[in-house]
């Protein structure tokens, strides 16, 4: 039987931390089910781009890495927001898979507590590659494009990204007090 | 053709500079529509009015200002907390309209994302006229009458608004610990 | 004080029997809350047209019969499914109102049990002027337009309405099967 | 250990044969979990009796039966229209329990599929003691009143229970045309 | 530019109508999305097999037929039962494409309306090609196997899913009477 | 006519402050109804028990307190975020009651403007016995044994509770970053 490795999640981009994770777990598996977490949400600071914009994104930067369309699926996981019943949410959204690849201590607990093997991945640079940061670089134009794939580069400039996470950025404050 | 404008805000409570803006919107559309967002919301510091009450306030005040109830309609939009579909949200429950006024830079986003024509109120007092700071004005006895139309001031006393207001103001820290 | 009386419908289309029950209860009250169920709900063929359009549907039909629009209000309502909790939600999202106009015997009993002062509507020729006989003429090319406002007929035309529910009709088998 | 049974139903209402179920568990079990489902629906024909009511008739009719308090919990556990996620939703509101008494295939086939040991529950005249019949008993001013416990019955016209059914019965042809 | 079209259907099973669809649908575009509707249900008649079961099926048989992964992506699409958001829903949920592919007269409607290019798909005998009369086969023992994919045979035998679907089948009638 | 209490709390970790209350509420009605809110939720630091552990505590504390069983029901309410529609949330879930205790001025500002009688319940030693306090105890090896029931204690080890919530207390900053 093949192995098949569960991948969770934000990808808000898609960084080269996520990229090197990947690769990383088709070195030990036959597939890799990456799952786009939070899927309902964007256009907000935390969650900016659409889980469509993130599949868009994940599927270039696989290309180009020359990671065959056969070694991998991207399925859009919404958030349920009931911790009770996220494992069996996933688990019966994608294909069924027996090994779950995660650093979250949260989704560590929730799929050991229902038995599945979990394993941690090696992180690549862990304070560069991080979401949250790549974002509050493009909202103060700092360096981030050497931190994502050249193709999420592209995607995101394609798609007027960073306008957008800017604006929205300039959101919470005025919300609040209208 | 006629012009209809849309204005959203969550009007807690409705204010001097709400007013401003329908009369600035009214010069410029034949019809406004005044969307109260976050429908669904009451009896929290940041949402203590109920939707059918900020309709009664709004409608009192316009009365007061002696605008005609054949210029505007007012429409109770409950958030979905979903970015992607808000718009059509707001869309399909309210009359066709072709202008946007709003300063929100999300919902500016999301409008022109979906090219519907955005354009910016002119604040009046933007300091003095925030719904966060006459609410706080309400909880600490501060001197918040004059930053409402008079008929929002009788209405609030009507319902012992400020009263609702203190005792909610104090529940965060309990609910939290219980 | 005034009589404020809340008339509830899904409105689909909103059709002679309705203009007739308006009428009747601006006989009564001084103000009528024209709650327009099911809000949420469009492209079915129960619940062809959204709460917008069916908001746009009567302003049109009450301004063409002269209503003047201060003695009206048209807020959309949300279905819950919920019945325990349905009066609550109703009462919230609307000005103050002290009777219910209904010939629903759920409304009624659910009205009543909150001690709400709940009274009939005087039908109208109840078997002609109903909407699903009203929709199914429109989808076997009957004579429906007799048996709405012209104003609504206008409004359904510009729309297209009849060729969506034409449409829509035909699609409950297609749905099943595939 | 002791044993611990799950005994789920929607008690619309109670009747002899959910009494009669709930003593064959009580000779197999420590202390039964007496589920009622559906919980947050009421005022339909179908499930007229709020979950607060269904809860009030089990403790009359058990009290009534002389079954002591420490021998049963009542939980009401709200419809989540999700099969996948159903059983989680169920074992995580309830305290821990090792057999499912159940004669619905759905319930048998989702808890066998979790590796729950279901046992069936020996009917007592399955074509009396009945639900469905015993409402539409209600309705037509049938005999019901042998078919559910004395305290049931008192309950049950204490709230008017058959006069709120009669009613919701009436309602549906209204509902779907106006 | 390339084009990218989109396929929804809910798949229950995956059969071949749906195959000979696929084979059409990439005669015409470079990659296909095929959408798993109503992903959230499973366990019920209408819909007996998980999003997730539904996806590895279609993995398998489209495998099977030769077609290679880089050709299509697979996305489970929950329902929203809000036929106004519906297709934002999907939008957002799915990379981007230009035609939507559907027989579906109401998916024709709602993208129509928004101005997406919807193409039929030429039928593969339609009577004997339907999910629901497969699902009545199984049920009774007829002979399904020849109109679905060999590997969607092998998958639902190795999860037993014509007795599940046996036993769903069966549970109707005891729900509504317990 | 006998007096029955409601007494609404999370009961992360049901403590001694708790078990005060419950006795306290005791000596003044004939029934308590114990409603464990915020049911739905669990394994995050402010809800870490599942609704069904927390009854299984209470259960074990109030048996150890020889608090027998017909003096009190424990029910679970879940969430709905919506205070307009709380109060009919909570009260269709439950028996009928004639008496709220709760020292939290939200549930008491919202029972209240339903005529609701509303008492306090006197605290014990307020700052010891609060669940936040014992949580952070528990994460950080504090003396938090001697603060909850001698039940409740052995429960949580049962369960391996403290494990779990030090593992779901590092999980905050890991989430947003990844």
């Amino acid at each position: 039987m093949s192995n098949i490795g569960l991948f969770i999640g934000r990808f808000q981009p898609f960084h080269n931390g996520h990229l090197h994770a990947v690769k990383f777990i088709l070195n030990e598996v036959d597939l890799a089910i990456i799952c786009v977490g939070s899927a309902q949400y964007s256009h907000t600071f935390k969650n900016p781009f659409t889980a469509g914009e993130r599949i868009e994104m994940i599927k270039a930067a696989l290309a180009e890495a020359q990671i065959t369309a056969d070694k991998y699926m991207i399925i859009p996981i919404p958030d349920i927001h009931d911790n009770r019943l996220w494992v069996d949410h996933v688990v019966t959204l994608v294909p069924s898979f027996n090994i779950v690849y995660t650093n979250d201590p949260l989704s560590t607990v929730l799929f050991k507590e229902k038995n599945y093997l979990v394993k941690p991945i090696p992180f690549l640079e862990r304070d560069r590659y991080e979401g949250t940061w790549i974002r509050k670089l493009m909202v103060s134009n700092g360096e981030w494009n050497s931190l994502v794939p050249k193709a999420v580069v592209n995607f995101i400039h394609k798609i007027k990204g960073v306008e957008r996470l800017k604006l929205i950025h300039k959101t919470d404050r005025v919300r609040e007090t209208i």
